[in-house]
């Protein structure tokens, strides 16, 4: 009997949430494109439509929209304790512990039941936000930011974050790169997601794991290291050096390539478009500047393997344009796949079955206990 | 293609950390039978065993517990956390959301070095019977009391949690239930634990999610369910109605059976030894005297079936001689986890494979947006 290794390949759900068709390009939610739905909807209408199977009607999308902006703030407890942590205390660490307490200011316990789906999904995108953009203050020194209701979500967020409102073509923007990372079919956090809510454990602790499973270097954390990559290269002359000395080595290029698309990932050209947009609106950085000639100087090397680059390379230069700190950027991306995550919990658990793998044992038998004085 | 649904039976896993054989009712850690180790050792020394995979050397052993020893204290932070959290969050959810925070007290960063997995499990061992001691308190409006390192391990915990000091043969049995805890192969939450260290996150965060996956009612839980249902039945002479009952309308009977035992579970045995002990010591609780009649009058029904009493029936009983409350018996089960879990993690990640399992799509593709004020 052979050891399935991480599972390559093993179908573990049948799902209807999202759907990649690597070789074209293709990703589609609830089987619209996400070019249409970037076009078209925002986040929330897209978080609803991920984890409900069905775009809101318009009293739906009120009530749902409405139901957040009331789960926007943190409870007080919460907040002093974001001030007595550490500030050593890594970003997803912080989220991935307040949000089991976060179930505490649910009074819709059961994980069976729809109520639950819905009220952890307005608690956890309206409060998870919020706990990102309180952690950044405090970081800094400063007092948190409460939320502001009468801004949009994007630009609530912007706004704890930095203390200005934004733009509204901007937070639009920043608005449609979440659409982006709300849902990408079966990775090791939502794994671990459904595995969790397999025990009928509720929401808060399987997207609590998620987390801890994203905050690992082999899944997310990809769009930070570009950011740190690209600062690197001190000069635009440097870049196609750095790119051959990296190849020569067999090192991997951050933000380059990705398991299952073989084209551009279709999520990047949107991004890009939106830093073209960008850079004209704010003129163009440096790093914008240098993440453009490195795309253009990698895929004269990388194109031909079928590597192009994916969601986190433009990721970064775009959040760094809106003066996020890289180590946010995790974060973020956490705050974006909720949906994706919750939706996998819902329909898991439609036909549960509990996660019961089993182990080849390859150690020895009836070894016998040799006392502490005996021993080496 | 067909979905592996819950992985049943599928090997994840080359692992030497334990073996069970369900036939013969054996139970192995690193090979060495459970009967031995609880004989012989304790949960400290057993710990060093599962995660290290020998027994440690005298030098080993007394640096172990002297590290454990200046691990115990909580940071002010989190204890004044815990004082401020609304009294209802359930404890597994306090356990899952303070792990994480943890890590902020480790210096040793690297997911990949030993130094990483002595440090969070000296660390894990040190600080979550602490956690567990102090949140019962706070649940009962007193103060959290101080761990007393001049105390051994089991009796520091009982001393946390009732501020009396115990007598040695009471803790010394306490302390040997949690080596039965110590691990148990691949289940649900072991399963997460891999699942979050094979992105290279921290055991930290693979031990959260761990308590996450077992805080779910078809995974840890069932020592409490005991509790209740036993409570349940107010006379001796009504223990057998009541076991027809539940036989005759095909429902579970908590504390009985088990997924991979067809015998007598060899952790239930050893348990029941000590609650025959307990009951010479502090004479016939109302609670044993049921749980004794329930096994011998359940035993006369479910043994042809090969359902025998489980580890989490005789727990719950010796739990509450201890006048420990139910709703702490999941979280000292996910104590005495620990060093299972971070074994685990340490093996999986010497030979690291991500989990990129798949899914088979079934829902629909080239959908269209359809604008708000069209929809129903």
């Amino acid at each position: 009997m052979n050891v399935y290794a991480g599972l390559t390949g093993i179908p573990v759900v049948k799902s209807s949430i999202s759907y990649i068709d690597g070789q074209k390009g293709i990703l589609e939610y609830r089987g619209i494109p996400i070019e249409e739905l970037v076009e078209n909807s925002n986040f929330l209408e897209v978080s609803y439509l991920l984890v409900f199977g069905k775009l809101p009607t318009k009293k739906e999308y009120e009530k749902f929209v409405s139901d957040i902006k009331e789960n926007l703030e943190l409870n007080q407890g919460i907040i002093k304790f974001l001030k007595d942590i550490p500030k050593t205390t890594y970003p997803m660490k912080v989220l991935q512990g307040i949000i089991p307490i976060l179930s505490a200011f649910d009074e819709n316990k059961e994980v069976l039941d729809e109520k639950h789906h819905y009220s952890s999904l307005v608690n956890l995108l309206g409060k998870v936000p919020t706990i990102i953009a309180n952690w950044k203050k405090i970081l800094e020194g400063k007092e948190p930011i409460n939320p502001d209701k009468t801004l949009d979500y994007a630009q609530n967020f912007l706004y704890m974050l930095t203390g200005e409102i934004p733009e509204k073509e901007i937070s639009q923007m920043f608005d449609k790169t979440l659409i982006l990372h709300a849902e990408h079919t079966i990775n090791a956090s939502t794994f671990t997601a459904i595995v969790v809510v397999s025990t009928l454990a509720d929401f808060y602790s399987a997207v609590s794991s998620a987390v801890g499973a994203l905050s690992g270097k082999l899944h997310g954390g990809a769009n930070e290291k570009v950011f740190y990559m690209l600062n690197q290269i001190k000069d635009l002359n440097q870049i196609e050096e750095f790119i051959v000395n990296k190849l020569n080595r067999k090192e991997r290029i951050m933000g380059f390539g990705h398991r299952i698309y073989k084209t551009y990932d279709p999520r990047a050209k949107i991004i890009k478009n939106f830093l073209t947009r960008l850079s004209q609106l704010k003129g163009e950085s440096e790093l914008y500047k240098k993440a453009i000639k490195f795309e253009e100087t990698a895929l004269k090397y990388l194109k031909d393997k079928k590597i192009y680059p994916n969601i986190d390379f433009f990721t970064a230069v775009f959040y760094s344009y809106l003066k996020i700190p890289p180590q946010l950027y995790t974060p973020i991306f956490a705050m974006g796949r909720i949906p994706g995550w919750l939706a996998h919990c819902k329909e898991y658990i439609k036909e549960n079955k509990l996660f019961r793998p089993t182990q080849i044992y390859d150690g020895g038998h009836n070894i016998h206990y040799i006392p502490l004085e005996k021993r080496g």
